[in-house]
C-alpha cells in the first residue's frame, strides 16, 4: 500500500473529523478553537521533534515528527489547502540538486 | 502516481546526496554542517510555516509546509529512520478519534 | 526601580522555587519535569509571540513576550547560568552596529 | 548599574538604529525587510536557544538567548511597544507562585 494514501486518507479523516462534536474528536475541538490553536501545536511540535533528535530516541523521534506532520495536515485542512499540492512541490524538488534549487528561488 | 511513492523517492534522493560533495549539493552541505545546523532548518521553516498560514497566503502555505517536511526529511536521513515509520505512525492514528488518540497516550 | 532589579529579582524567586513542592510552584513543577519539558515551553512561548505579533494585539505581544523570557530564566537557573551573563552579552552589542557585530561573530 | 538600564539603552539604540541606511546596519536591514522577517528570526534564535540548553553549553546558552532576546527587542520597537511593559509584566508574576499565577490567568 502506497504511503500517499496514507496522507490522503488521513486528510479525509481530518476533513470528516472537522464537522464533528469538539468533545467527541481532537480534531474538531482544535478547530473549535481556531487557527492559532492550530499553528501553537505546530510550534510546539517542531519543537518536540528538536529535542527528540537532539537527545536521539528512535521511537520519539518517530512519534514527534508524526505529530509534527499530524498537525499540519490539520492546519492545510483549516485552509483548504490539498495535501497533494505539498507532495507536488516536494517531487518539483526531487530531481534538483538542492543548492540549486535554493538558489532559483532566492 | 501514489504520494508515498513521493516521499519515498525523495528519501532516496536524500540518502544519495549526503555522500555527494558539499559545495554541488545543499543536502551535503546541511549533513556536513551537522545535526544542529538541520534542527535549526527545522525550527526556521516550522516559524515560516506559521508566518504563511496566519497570513493566509495559499501559495507560500504549501511551500513553507514542503520546506518543513523536506527538512525533516533530512533529519530521519541523519539519523537513520525511515519514513515509512513515521506514515505508519500515522497510520496507527488514522482509525481513532484524535481524543481517544491523545488520551491513550498520555 | 531599575529593571535589571526586577529580573535579578525574579531570578532570586525562580531559584527559592526550584526548592519547593512541586504541587505549589509552578517553576517547581517545571524543574521536576525536567529540562525538556522547560525547553518545549520555550518553543511553546516563541510559537505564541509571533502570532501575537502577527495579530498585532498589543497586551498579547506583552504577555507572550514575558511568558517566553520567564521561561528562558527557568532554563538559564536550570543550568546555574546568570542572566547577568545575558545582559552583558546584550550591553557588549549595544555599542555596535549590527551588522557589524554579525559579521564580527561569523 | 541597573540591568533595565542595559535594556532601555538597547531599546534606544534599536529605536535609532531603525531609521539609519539599510546598508550600514542590521537593525535597519532587519526593518526594512519587514515583519515577517523579524518574526523568523526570533522563531531560529528560539530553536538555538533549545539547541544550545540541550547540548549544555554555557557560552552557546548565554550567546544565543540574548540573541533571542535582542530580536524581541527589535520585535517590540516594530510595534511600538516599550520594553518596560514587558518587564512590568514579569515583575507582576514576580509575587505569585506561577501554579497560582497560571490558573488565575486561565
Amino acid at each position: 500500500m502506497a504511503d500517499k494514501d496514507i496522507l490522503a486518507r488521513l486528510e479525509a479523516a481530518i476533513a470528516a473529523r472537522r464537522a464533528a462534536d469538539p468533545s467527541s474528536s481532537y480534531v474538531a475541538s482544535l478547530n473549535a478553537k481556531g487557527l492559532d490553536a492550530i499553528l501553537r501545536k505546530i510550534g510546539e511540535e517542531a519543537t518536540e521533534t528538536v529535542i527528540a533528535s537532539k537527545t536521539g530516541e528512535r521511537e520519539a523521534i518517530v512519534h514527534e515528527t508524526a505529530d509534527l506532520w499530524f498537525h499540519c495536515l490539520v492546519m492545510l485542512s483549516w485552509h483548504g489547502v490539498s495535501v497533494a499540492d505539498v507532495l507536488g512541490e516536494l517531487e518539483r524538488r526531487e530531481g534538483r540538486s538542492g543548492i540549486d534549487e535554493k538558489a532559483s528561488r532566492k
